[in-house]
């Protein structure tokens, strides 16, 4: 009999699809990982690329969208404000996300806390402390702070593994739907937007409706 | 002293920016009814049309959207559920809301409530009974539901002033940052979205933040 077979049942974590370079994805996981906790439930990490998903969906970042993007820049602070989020706008932005979150695929194969604890310490550094990730180092280093091995990080964003498994991510990612960031799926169940992890609690609570 | 300086000072009313199109304005009307309520604010209602707002945003209806379509489909309906509010998929879908626009600013003339009755008994026609008002007779006989006079209605609609009032609200909203639908304006704060309307709830509540 294997581990796997020795395992509770329990019930299937929240898939949570975001990219970094996401502010509402940012809101989205500080408050997805309540969620889940409260619901006991794991979140399943998917960084994943938006620009990708534009151009399935045939859109664009807001913020290359007239009018959109300074209401987004207004609402984004606001809700920080509102839920004593820390937020400042980050140093550069939007930026090319793929590094940190090839960085989070790797994590994710040294334990099941490893994705979650990247993934929060990389949006920190992004939103919380106005940093810039795109390049390896930065990744590396935010790495080491949580506990993970940043030179073994730094060999494997260049191998062509990880960049694949990437890839995948995204394509699998559309295939299930998903159609923007933060996306979550719990249940089968799809809700798109930070604006919607209230319905995902009251959906979990009721069982659905 | 005219009558208007005789008033007692009000607290300024709720801007509703709205497509009678737009199924998210229709969930929006039900909900900023009721803050305004709380608030006692009055709500002023403004139809405007989506599609020239896409023009400035350089956006597209949703509908027109791959994934993200189905997403809202399948949205609309579970947020419909979940607050009891009646719908059903509208009779054709997206369509033309000039008339029933046009017969908004209309009703206004006719006094404080008119506009925001019509709009809600139009809402109402569409999401609630699946029904049709691109045309100016269906428009009319929902008009004499509310006690307006249908035949003056649609004398009106004829008119270039009204033509050109609808004309100006598009125009006044783009110059006022109004990015999509449904959107509120109150006190200088601008939300955008039906999801929004707890924030707008907790602004006046607070007084901002």
């Amino acid at each position: 009999m294997s581990a796997a077979t020795d395992m509770p049942q329990k019930n299937p974590p929240i898939e949570f699809y975001f990219d970094l370079s996401s502010p509402y994805s940012y809101l989205g996981a500080k408050q997805v990982v309540e969620v889940a906790a409260k619901h006991r439930r794991q979140v399943k990490w998917y960084p994943i690329l938006l620009g990708v998903i534009f151009k399935t969906t045939e859109n664009r970042s807001l913020m290359e969208q007239p009018l959109k993007a300074d209401y987004m820049t207004h609402d984004v602070s606001r809700i920080a404000r509102r839920m004593a989020i820390p937020y400042q706008p980050p140093a550069v932005f939007p930026f090319p996300s793929q590094v940190g979150a090839r960085a989070i695929y790797w994590a994710a194969t040294q334990g099941p806390e490893a994705a979650q604890n990247l993934s929060l310490a990389l949006f920190d550094a992004i939103y919380a402390d106005g940093g810039d990730i795109r390049e390896a180092k930065a990744v590396a280093t935010i790495a080491t702070t949580c506990q993970l091995d940043g030179a073994a990080l730094l060999v494997a964003l260049e191998t062509p593994e990880i960049k694949n498994q990437l890839r995948q991510a995204v394509s699998d990612a559309v295939a299930k739907q998903v159609c923007g960031v933060p996306f979550f799926i719990v249940d089968d169940e799809p809700f798109w937007g930070s604006d919607r992890l209230h319905h995902l609690d009251q959906w979990l609570a009721s069982g659905g409706w």
